[in-house]
């Protein structure tokens, strides 16, 4: 067996959007603005699977692959909802068989003139050197410029 | 509405035991074991109900009341176990109605000649004031305590 070891790594980013928190909650919520989002051509993966389930205590599911590479999952489960306020969930990511890290996020939304501040806190565990941690809040704040130009877009 | 707020705050607690890892992995495993370490009479509350089901993406529930108080309730939901070495969950804590918390938990377990260092590392969410972070790393350390009286008085 390889070594087991696991690295925590807790980061923390801001994002304002000009719309709303019912428009920014909306990206969390609404299973097609969230698959735009998350699994559209911006992002780059081959989405092979989706099962939104924005519901506290329940598994949403996503699997997908990068240019024809290992089959990956992510799959999250909500903690904690409070309507264009707050969400909780855990998130693991998968890579093959192999569980490479499990992640809580806590993403507050709070009303910023017309527009929106998000707070994203995402408290990591990386599994056995399976992904450095480094990456993640790289990827995580390319998703969540994304978002905004999504939200610039949207009627 | 009360005024959301969430208070992030991470510890790290070691313990080295005198039993081998299988013996201290087994007070997660065992559903007899857990509910004597977790639910028995040195931690004083009373058990209202104890779901089992230690297994990946599955919750683990428990119901208790501290001296006839409110219904207090933590679900457990396990991301990764590599049986005797490493164990990884999410809990929630609500109160009545009330989400209180949520935290990832990851333990590592380690042959220490021939007990067990165990490393625990807690990630935790705190919403809206209704529990203070500083009493659960000062709790924890007292299910840990226990835990190795537990593991002295065992076979």
């Amino acid at each position: 067996m390889k070594k087991l070891s696991v690295l925590h790594n807790t980061f923390f980013i801001e994002r304002t959007y000009p719309k709303p928190p019912a428009k920014v909650f909306a990206f969390f919520s609404d299973p097609v603005k969230k698959r735009r989002w998350l699994g559209g051509d911006d992002v780059g993966f081959e989405v092979l699977a989706f099962e939104p389930n924005f519901k506290v205590d329940q598994y949403e599911r996503w699997q997908y692959r990068f240019q024809g590479g290992l089959l990956m999952r992510t799959d999250i489960c909500y903690q904690d909802i409070v309507p264009d306020h707050r969400i909780v969930f855990i998130y693991t990511m998968t890579f093959g068989d192999k569980r490479a890290s499990s992640s809580q996020v806590t993403v507050e939304l709070t009303a910023n003139g017309s527009g929106t501040l998000l707070r994203h806190t995402e408290q990591g565990a990386f599994f056995d050197g399976t992904e450095p941690p480094e990456g993640r809040e790289q990827g995580t704040g390319g998703l969540l410029d994304l978002l905004g130009k999504l939200l610039e877009e949207a009627p």
